[in-house]
């Protein structure tokens, strides 16, 4: 059956960053569409913010892209270039390889949830553009970037 | 600016299948969000369907995966297991190579809006459940099933 039933799909509670900085990430909640559709060559996440809460701490990948589709209430786009709000009906492209890390944050008093969807690549490096860490798809661990591992 | 301007992206009303067989797609309307947001490793497009349009013909194919978000609207999911609507806020999944072909039609009375989304690949081969066209990624070219051209 090619629908989805979403009320059945896991809901995945926080980030898998090392803390601190899981700590703005913690009452986002993930539900992975796609993979309970059964499909391999892209994420689609359903992802649910509440007031306050970060989609993730601010990144960019060197090998894969990034969409996000706003279905519900109103988040902050944070990037190199500035801050833009996003509301229900917008969308954004995050293109591979600029090195310009983003994140969204829920700034507003009522619940946003939002479609993300990525693509995978065995080489992908994600590097956050505020704090001293990386992961590498190759091994799944967090590291500093001087490749130093991360104590948790 | 990662945030795409939706207005500013272009309207593609139609489709490129050969005739008699685009007649159904006439009135969809595709707005193709993820290239104008210069990303290249998977499609995302805004389609709206009028009532009666069809998203495409029956089809599945053999290297890529596709899925689907409905924004707006009621749509019915028609593939060999059978019909299913789908309203807003319901989603599908196609893996790739199954073989089972699948459109959306929009057999209401209000416009549908959705978001298509599909992984690309050069080895991809789209077959028609319902008709005699296969089309190729490697030259795009529309052909019978057994190979011979479809006449235009």
């Amino acid at each position: 059956m090619p629908k989805i039933d979403i009320t059945a799909v896991p809901e995945r509670r926080g980030s898998g960053c090392p803390p601190p900085y899981d700590s703005p990430c913690a009452t986002r909640i993930r539900r992975r569409l796609g993979e309970a559709g059964g499909i391999q060559d892209f994420g689609v996440n359903l992802m649910t913010l509440p007031p306050a809460a970060w989609s993730s701490q601010r990144h960019w990948h060197s090998h894969e892209d990034e969409f996000v589709y706003v279905l519900q209430g109103e988040l902050t786009l944070v990037e190199d270039q500035g801050r833009t709000v996003l509301r229900a009906g917008d969308c954004a492209a995050f293109p591979k390889g600029t090195g310009n890390g983003h994140h969204l944050v829920n700034e507003s008093s009522q619940v946003a949830v939002y479609l993300e969807v990525g693509s995978r690549h065995r080489d992908d490096l994600t590097t956050c553009s505020d704090i001293d860490l990386q992961s590498a798809n190759s091994d799944g661990r967090f590291v500093r970037k001087d490749g130093t591992p991360h104590a948790r």
